[in-house]
């Protein structure tokens, strides 16, 4: 009799109707013979609804209070659901952040897990209840309520999974898994049964938003086999994410893109040691996220720097760069704009020569410029024009998925 | 430097507009050098939003996951009105029940408060903050969530200013004070300057519901001066509720009436030790609250006893006695239905004895015939029909205040 977590999101626990499609999701597990570990976030737009009313008192809340506020969401869905199913006859207990309790970091809007302490879920289990527990939430050392940030119910899940050494940890969604592209831009969209850890961090920070980042890292570093299914969907088999790499299936799994974005190239930087951190340093301390970073091989005086930044941060960076011109000692600043990243993701690339090639052939045929291009080892990345990019993502899905 | 306790009920807090009221309360206390500790309600009617939503899910729901649900209404609120404060630039902290702690027992939806942990609250009092507690709720001593049950507002800034040793605990409510009686039946209304815990307890627990009963237990016990106070006026002097008497003052301080309520007689009881215990004991066991009890002497075989019950308990309560018939042996129930029960409260009433010929008088000029008198040290009650009520708390008033 193993321990399952099962994690339900805003949209899937946003009425009575839907917490009862959850109920059965739930009661399935239990019926099956499994202590089952309920995750969920607040009702649909509970946060946004809060969100909005603080903006109403200021734009700048303090953040201890702001978490305060934004916690009460998912702690209204655990006492509904829990309501639910022992209307149902099942036992069942919600528990807050606190009350577990989930031990993070003093970072309010945005803590880290420290630890969590099983001991009251275990009892609890023991005792024979389901329980439900509110994500997104914890506590700090001095007894202050925290909140985890984006993503942070998924994070919840994984974390209590990893931490009751759960025999896996669910997470239901709108989709009945991870696709190998955007089903709005791609007809033929695939579902994949299985993908690494890897893989998914990258198609999570490619924009393919089914999980976070945070908790497939941890998924990763504990072990935690996650599910991605379909909480719309009787027997949804979803998407496995796990340590199990697919060499033996689909060399690439999936094809991003992130529109949007632009290109700076920081030209005639001084070769000197430090120069790129100082640089990057004061992006970060600017809080401007750059996403990709190429620098030219510095064999001579000078250096060129090109890395992408979000469009709404280009102005911004601009700025800090023009500002900071004297102290960097570089020569001048250029940028596109109106760019997109298109990706291809996948264990297979590093061993398969042909797969950049096929990718710039499908470009390359579709009449598609390239403005940049980086390689990792389970990932190639083009710059395009961000109105060539659906145009980008279906060419190259066509090439490796339909054939 | 003493220390205030505030507090502001759901509709003192219900928007915006009054959220900056509230906090010009707050902010003049602290501009005259107290430490302020303000105690809040959920806002206007968040908690019977929250309830109705519970209602869709089950009619009965789990008790403890009702407190789950209910404690979130006053965790906004306290989360809203610190962030208004420091928007204000006052240093202010959010503080729900749990985080005090403040400790119950575990009746849930009803708890009863066991004691305040003081060290938080005076460490951030210290520390030059405001503290804003969410009223209504604790944490019983296995970390469960409770909520206070009616009334438990007041009760949470009554204790809290036992606790604290405070100088005061003022009540911020839609009205200036505590008043000779209820304004919607009587033109000519008396605010008092001041009341005995005693007098506040007859009178609230006779309809005037200013104060809820067991914040007035509690300041008593305790010695809290409670002033009653508008959140509307800028500079509401209030009643005082005190150990003080008025015996130099009115001698009666109220009018009030309680509707619809029903006589039940109980006639050829047999007259034996344990009878009379034995009819309540089966009452209480069916949750029906008796208020008035008169028992004829009993100096024959058999004594009858009245009561009177709610309205909305009558035939309960027939059908009750009817079932226990035999077992404790009476000839025959009479009942009679559309009663009002008027009271004058007052500790002059007992040294007086004029006091209720002047009432009876007032009802005799009037033509109300009593159904049944009771009197007590500061209060005389009598029974009279309900649509005659307004008409006898009007007449009794004038007689009084209106001379």
């Amino acid at each position: 009799m193993g321990i399952i977590v099962q994690k339900f999101g805003g949209s899937s626990v946003a009425n009575l109707d839907r917490l009862n499609l959850v109920a059965d999701h739930i009661i399935k597990e239990v019926e099956n013979g499994n202590k089952v570990v309920v995750v969920v976030s607040a009702q649909g737009k509970t946060t946004d609804r809060l969100i909005a009313e603080e903006n109403e008192i200021t734009q700048n809340a303090n953040k201890r209070e702001h978490d305060v506020l934004v916690s009460t969401g998912e702690q209204i869905t655990i006492a509904k659901l829990a309501m639910l199913l022992i209307e149902k006859n099942y036992k069942a207990v919600s528990l807050t952040g606190w009350q577990i309790p989930i031990i993070t970091n003093s970072e309010f809007t945005n803590s880290r897990i420290r630890y969590i302490n099983n001991d009251t879920i275990e009892e609890y289990l023991n005792a024979g209840n389901i329980l439900i527990v509110a994500g997104f939430q914890g506590i700090d050392e001095n007894g202050n309520i925290t909140t985890l940030g984006r993503g942070g119910s998924d994070t919840t899940a994984v974390a209590l999974a990893a931490s009751l050494n759960a025999e896996r940890c669910d997470i239901f969604t709108d989709v009945d898994g991870v696709y190998t592209s955007d089903p709005r831009v791609i007809e033929n969209v695939k579902k994949l049964d299985k993908i690494s850890y890897d893989e998914m961090l990258e198609m999570s920070s490619m924009g393919a938003k089914v999980l976070h980042n945070r908790c497939v890292e941890i998924g990763k570093k504990y072990n935690v086999p996650i599910y991605v299914k379909s909480t719309f969907e009787k027997n949804s088999i979803g998407t496995l994410v796990s340590s199990k790499n697919n060499l033996e299936d689909l060399e690439i799994n999936g094809v991003t893109k992130d529109d949007y974005i632009s290109r700076i190239t920081i030209v005639g930087l001084e070769n000197k040691i430090g120069k790129t951190y100082e640089l990057f340093k004061i992006l970060s301390k600017n809080l401007i996220n750059v996403d990709i970073i190429i620098q030219s091989f510095g064999e001579h005086i000078t250096k060129d720097i090109a890395f992408t930044v979000k469009m709404n941060d280009l102005k911004k960076t601009i700025k800090v760069l023009e500002e900071n011109k004297n102290d960097l000692g570089f020569q001048e600043i250029l940028h596109s704009e109106n760019l997109s990243k298109v990706s291809i993701i996948g264990v297979g690339i590093a061993n398969k020569p042909g797969v950049a090639a096929n990718m710039f052939e499908a470009l390359y045929e579709n009449n598609i410029n390239m403005h940049m291009v980086t390689t990792s080892e389970i990932k190639i990345s083009v710059l395009v024009d961000v109105d060539k990019s659906d145009l980008a993502v279906q060419a190259i899905h066509k090439k490796f998925f339909e054939k």
